[in-house]
């Protein structure tokens, strides 16, 4: 009689016929003993043209009507699973942010969740009672509604799992699982049975958008054991877990790539301290991301040439802030190229096994790919090279790491 | 510095357009030193589609989850609202009915307010903060959310004046005031300067329908002193106030109508004490209204007639109701007529005024217009004649009694 939490996103709660598909889900579960705690998230598109009033209305997500306009959409589709559960013959009902209450910090349109008040969802739950609670929302200090941002609703899911100690966190989505690699790209990518937190964090972080960054953190960090399954065919997904569950561990278990880069090259930055901190400092301050870095060494020991790379969004941004700040960092050229691809190799089999990165370079080489930057981590190798040579890299390393569906 | 609430119907909040001309009203009541309360209902359009969500989902009106549903409309104007005017630099801030809260009884789908808590409110208006309250909605004690009903968010704004002791109520809707008589069927209508709850309430009770019942006997009850102008033109409307308000009473004050009646009558029901509840007590059961009613005095004391109204759409119901007791109530035959009309004369004046009634009939002799049943009350005359001479009857009456405007 495990508690089970299910969390179904916006495609999947779309309109009354996907609702009643969730309601089937929910039925199986409860069928096979199941306690179980629903999440859900806006019908789709409703969320965005409440968010596009507010804003045409003159008011940013930092606001709290923003929050009480954004959160009605989970107030929808919760009230009608709950109607649609009760009308075939199931106990079960909603629940908003402020009735349970779901507490936070209070900030407007990023709040974090501090507490979720469970004693009636564990008496509803040991009642034989489907609890639905609306994804997204919560309560400031103040009484009024705040909403958690962007994939809210993955943070309640994981955030409720915790709290009521659930066996396992189902996130119901689009896909069916998380891939060795993107599916439009490789042909031959397949689908993951298991997968570490943070291999789905870099996962995350890098382009393979299944399941929010800060939702996985959360995760790892309350050891709640998530699955990433498709709400539209009945086969199981992918199990996030900790490194410890996983009974076998693959070298790289997946290659992702992100178009979302661009490349800033600085030549003959004077080469003295505190020059790195006089570039990077004015960029954090316009809210602009630096991602890679590279920073040659010094032929003469006076002008280097540094490297690095931000978002395609923040690269006019970017130059500006450079240019403005050109005769303060001495800098010769700066040369920009917005058509580049970072290309990743995941893994934490990593830690043990040598050659990884060896064996990455090598297929670059082989393949006439010039790699631009290398940046690695612990359990991930990344390359920056030619945009146009995105398919041809990811699926050469997709094949030569074995990761290729037989 | 008198405290005023403006409520605004569906059509006023239909887009956000609306929503900065409903801005506009309220920044022009600030702006003369009014301390302004706002009541709004949802988008015009927005509740039938979630009521009709929810019906679809298998829930009747009744129910906590089709609560939870369908008072999201308000939420979304007041949050709106609330953002256009703090774009415009006023003080400005939305209140959910579990906020304030607005406390119920609790019947979910047409619940009754049992108090405002209105010291928050009352300490905004003071600092110059336009408060923006949801119409339509409340809570329970059970921390449920409940729906006040049809006609719901002018009860919030009545009860809301009443809560405040607000100097006035506004309701502002898609017409500019209340009738003499209904303008699409009398041209020559004239829009009345006032009109006392007693006349409103009977206009509402015939199909004028500009206000619900419940929030007219409500403002009565509490002294309210009810305005309803349009939100389309600039222009005062029409005062709803007390008998002693009036400085000149005429003698009628409007001709309505009402084609949804139907009549039903019994000839030959035995002359026995009991007849009239064994008829009507099957037809109250089944929760079908009956009218007016009359009873011709028997001639031969051992049978008579008995002619009612019942609503159109009560018309086939109320008759299977009395063939399944024609034997136990033994009439010899039951005729019906679905294509009458009520006619009503309206005036409070007619308690100090002799002749109403007489020139009523007068005037459709006159006319040849056959009147089929009368009834009356101390400020109200109504007949039943054939539904073709709807619109003769009323024009007829609306010249006698001199409300034709000039």
């Amino acid at each position: 009689m495990a508690i089970i939490v299910q969390k179904f996103g916006g495609t999947s709660v779309a309109d009354l016929d996907r609702i009643r598909a969730v309601a089937d889900k929910v039925q199986a579960a409860v069928a096979a003993g199941d306690k179980v705690a629903v999440v859900l998230s806006a019908m789709a598109g409703v969320t965005n043209q409440l968010v596009a009033w507010v804003s045409e209305a003159g008011a940013g997500p930092d606001s709290s009507e923003y929050d009480s306009v954004v959160s009605t959409g989970e107030q929808v589709t919760t009230g009608l699973l709950a109607c649609v559960l009760k009308s075939r013959g199931l106990k079960a009902r909603s629940w908003l942010g402020w009735q349970l209450p779901i507490r936070t910090d209070g900030v407007h349109g990023r709040a974090r969740i501090t507490e979720i008040e469970t004693g009636a969802l564990k008496a509803g739950l040991k009642d034989g009672e489907v609890q639905i609670v609306a994804g997204f929302q919560g309560i400031a200090k103040s009484g009024r509604i705040v909403t958690l941002g962007r994939g809210g609703s993955d943070i309640t899911a994981v955030a409720l799992s915790a709290a009521l100690d659930a066996a396992r966190c189902d996130i119901y989505t689009d896909v069916d699982g998380v891939y060795t690699s993107d599916p439009r790209v490789v042909a031959k990518a397949r689908k993951l049975d298991k997968i570490t937190y943070e291999e789905m964090l870099e996962m995350a972080s890098l382009g393979a958008k299944v399941l929010q960054t800060r939702s996985v953190e959360l995760a790892m960090k309350h050891d709640v054991p998530l699955q990433v399954l498709s709400s539209f065919v009945d086969a199981p997904g992918t199990l996030v877990v900790n490194e410890e569950d996983m009974l076998e561990q693959e070298m790289v278990s997946g290659i992702t790539y992100s178009r979302d880069e661009a490349k800033v090259t600085l030549t003959r930055v004077p080469d003295r301290p505190g020059v790195a901190a006089a570039i990077f400092g004015p960029l954090s301050d316009a809210e602009i991301n630096v991602d890679m870095i590279v920073q040659n060494v010094s032929e003469d020991g006076k002008a280097t040439d540094l490297t690095f790379t931000v978002a395609k969004g923040d690269l006019a941004a970017a130059i500006k802030v450079l240019e403005n700040k050109r005769d303060e960092l001495g800098f010769a050229h700066l040369v920009q190229d917005p058509n580049v691809v970072k290309i990743s190799v995941i893994g934490v089999g990593m830690r043990s096994h040598a050659g990884v990165a060896q064996k990455m370079f090598q297929v670059m080489a082989e393949k006439g790919i010039n790699i631009q930057v290398i940046s690695t981590s612990e359990i991930k190798i990344s390359v920056l090279v030619a945009e146009d040579y995105t398919e041809l890299a990811v699926r050469s390393l997709h094949s030569a790491y074995n990761l290729d569906q037989e």
